[in-house]
């Protein structure tokens, strides 16, 4: 049989265009001569939906849909991901389900059995997980159907007691077929690798896995869809970050034609730049909008936001404001031009002086005589963002934030000032990774003027203010924030691997200390195993 | 046996204090002639952790606490609430357990079943689900010991395919122990009620609950810890939003000397009114800080939040700040000042209308000759933050947020406006409701300016502006809305129930089109079953 792999990126609630989107593949699928196409998980209403789950319209939709595709797949099989109802009275009340259809029908139903409810996903919040399955006969071959998390159980601590597959091995299927929504972080690729390829290995099959591309605001979708012999062998891997559908023939157990690949691995800088320049470029497509401001300060982030943001949507729709204060050197000035310059992107000067002059009058009578400190220094961030928000408001540009994830985490930054903006580019990309990235972006030319990247980090709030008269170096304070955030180690392990106990204790209070301000950032696109946002949530009022 | 129930206010992860207290509850009870003392869900860490209960240090100290709590209980016994390690290497690596804890050792573990995943809960993010319980036997007593949600499966469409009482009922327990931390909303009370004397009335058993008190951020804990007898009905009720400790005496399968109690319900909002005041006092208490500040409109909302922050930290601690713009009407000050003489808290005025000619003169050149729009309205409500917050950062004044919770929901509020503050107070309490707390709180004397009452609600931002340009009439919108967002019904249902189907598309689209504001809104005090936040999870970049 023929079987194909379509690769799509959906949009969440948008069943018009799911749905033209899946009905125009299918029939591109026939006219190759395919047998059957299969779509990832929850490919109807992508993912993930959330809490429009709870809203019976939403579910009545789904159902619309499923009804269209099916009508569609006359002469065809295919698979598609779709929350369903569950029919019994106990439990909860849906199922996250493939439909298999063919020739007009929905011909089967195989429902999720390992639910995701950890770091970005909260699938329990809404699906019972199934307690029993069995393999689809299709055109003489046994197919053993799972989705996504299902084959994600084959580890030494495993995180679920059950494992669908030993139940669908029991029925001797002649291939699997996983589908997924498996979002992007930079070390997925290869863990994902392991656990498709362990599956082959340890039931000894064939596996087709089919994922998404596309970014759902933070979440982004990688693709790189996959086929595997049973000796868990490399022998396709469909693209990173695009859509792509691919043909192949399936005979006995065998794939035919194909060689075991070896795959070269994109580095992590070059996965993470396509990430972000897919999760702009669908934040503004899939909202709406075409337009993006920022304030451009002549230092790496913004520097490297204004590049990715212009890849993304096109340098004339990129606004980029200069807002320089009284504490401005004349070197960010004419750092922030010769990016524009390199760029083409539209820009604006519009001095935060006099703004920052009239408060310090208004609040005169109440601060009296009292010393510069933060307050002013927070009066001139929060007034770039009231003339950013301003033009957002007059013009109809959305404001991406520039924060890197080291500011984040140790709250270095203005909450309503440069904390503001309608999605986060850099929040999970640590200072040092803006580095690696801006070198990425300068490899063949120098587009990011080589001043902002050598030049020290500064807020210029106050005279000759520096990062690092408030913060450890970079080097040393990413290396602690990432033994805290993403591998979760307690201060006594950070500090026995060598690490100043004074620093590592102070760092990690930062990071707590921050919580509150983290609560109100922009969303942030997901580029790690460990992002700010929805897939780590602390207490705010606690004490650790 | 005499048992006592001991209904305390702990801190997440603040394992110092929550010892303390538990160890002086049990030292009070052993005094008091007490066999056994019970104590919440959670008790030892506070509820809800979150993902500190990923880090090996946040469960260790649980460890080093909960010995120091056995060691405390000679010669009586406990009950305790934390996580433990799962021993088993398949599932999740923690349990949601309760100790029990008799002369100095750790005598019984029970594991929680029935782990809520919905709403403001994560526990299947933590827990593994226990399959398998038994009684413990104390002092010739049968205990059949359930946590929280191992009771609440008794309803017509129940969450959970299984019902730990069902195992425990076949040992023939004498008596139910449920620890529970169940949240505040205005319902929950009756449900409360309705669901623990179902459970009597099921197993033929009386029951003891120990709920806590006290607020974590936006969850509040109410109390109302209840004694019932094996017909389900209430023998004792603990007070609401207050710490109590009380003591019964248990022989036979009856709780001794007690009468059957009509327990008189207090109102919605005389509810809401204390939940709030205990939300904003424990916000400052448990984060060490002591001074609040908000900006004072004259308008209804901030005069509520005023009057509320008045009474939670003592008038002297709040600074209530008149910002004035060109648009703001006399009564303005006038009501504003009429509140703050009626409260006695201190006050400051600013008028913004400086700042906001600044802005328009710095923006002129790119806004030209523009018509005056919302960016210039959201230029003030923006500068009025930047004075708040600048106050915030020079004095140590931990800003409220004013906006209610029709506001939040058509997202009418400027973002790093209005919409600014460290805890949202009136978030979760619709306009209609807030015209109730008005009168609530004047009920014996005139606090809130009655002129604050009537006047028709304005945002002055522009000359003679009313909410009801933009908004429908709230008496009709908190209809909708309430039917939108508790009772979750989509637009055919609300439309069939007699709403003007205009009105209610526009509204629903309001709501979504909103979700990126709300996405940034400080933490909003729960009092309702469905607030913003945590508990309701919508996509942003979604078509709906």
């Amino acid at each position: 049989m023929k079987i194909a792999l379509a690769q799509l990126n959906y949009h969440i609630g948008n069943f018009e265009a799911n749905t033209h989107k899946i009905i125009d593949a299918i029939a591109q699928a026939r006219q190759q001569g395919a047998n059957l196409v299969v779509f990832a998980e929850l490919s109807v209403c992508g993912y993930p939906p959330r809490d429009l789950l709870e809203l019976d319209s939403f579910m009545e939709q789904c159902e619309v849909a499923a009804q269209q595709i099916a009508e569609a797949s006359k002469g065809i099989a295919c698979i598609v991901g779709l929350p369903t109802r569950n029919p019994e009275i106990k439990g909860k009340d849906l199922y996250n389900s493939a439909y298999f259809m063919e020739d007009g029908k929905i011909k089967a139903q195989i429902n999720k059995a390992l639910l995701p409810n950890y770091d970005v996903f909260d699938e329990y919040r809404y699906f019972e997980p199934s307690v029993s399955t069995s393999c689809i006969d299709f055109k003489g071959h046994k197919i053993a159907l799972t989705i996504c998390e299902d084959l994600w159980n084959v580890n030494d601590n495993p995180l679920y007691v059950s494992e669908p597959m030993e139940q669908l091995s029991k029925e001797q299927p002649d291939l699997m077929i996983n589908i997924a929504a498996s979002p992007f972080a930079y070390n997925h690729d290869e863990e994902r690798l392991q656990v498709l390829g362990d599956n082959c290995r340890k039931y000894q099959l064939p596996l087709f896995y089919v994922n998404q591309i596309g970014a759902q605001t933070e979440i982004i979708f990688d693709g790189g869809s996959l086929v595997f012999n049973e000796k868990g062998e490399v022998l396709d891997e469909l693209p990173y970050f695009s859509e792509a559908i691919r043909y192949y023939e399936f005979e006995g157990k065998l794939v035919k034609g194909l060689q075991v690949q070896n795959l070269e691995r994109q580095t992590d800088i070059e996965q993470i730049h396509q990430a972000l320049i897919l999760g702009i470029r669908d934040y503004f497509q899939k909202s709406g909008f075409s337009k993006a401001i920022l304030g451009l300060s002549g230092g790496i982030d913004s520097a490297v936001v204004c590049t990715l943001a212009a890849e993304a949507l096109g340098s004339e729709n990129v606004m980029a404001v200069l807002m320089p204060s009284e504490y401005s050197t004349d070197h960010s000035i004419k750092d922030a031009m010769d990016l524009i310059q390199n760029l083409g992107c539209k820009h604006e000067i519009i001095p935060i002086k006099s703004a920052a002059k009239t408060f310090d009058e208004m609040l005169k009578p109440v601060f009296k005589d009292l010393p510069f400190n933060i307050a002013e220094e927070n009066i001139q961030s929060r007034s770039r963002a009231i003339v950013v928000m301003a033009m957002s408001n007059k013009f109809g540009y959305i404001l991406l934030n520039t924060s890197n994830k080291s500011e984040c985490a140790v709250g270095y930054g203005t909450l309503y000032g440069d904390m503001a903006g309608a999605i986060s580019v850099l929040g999970d990309v640590y200072k040092t990774q803006v580095f690696q990235l801006a070198g990425y972006i300068n490899r063949e030319k120098e587009i990011i003027p080589i001043n902002s990247i050598v030049k020290p980090p500064s807020a210029e709030l106050r005279p000759g203010q520096k990062d690092s008269d408030s913060l450890p170096e970079y080097d040393l304070l990413d290396q602690i924030l990432h033994q805290y955030i993403e591998l979760k180690k307690g201060p006594d392990v950070i500090i026995a691997q060598g690490f100043d106990e004074a620093l590592v204790r102070k760092t990690i209070k930062m990071v707590n200390a921050a919580e509150f301000k983290r609560y109100q950032t922009p969303p942030i696109l997901r580029v790690s195993p460990k992002a700010f946002g929805m897939g780590r949530r602390m207490p705010i009022v606690g004490k650790y």
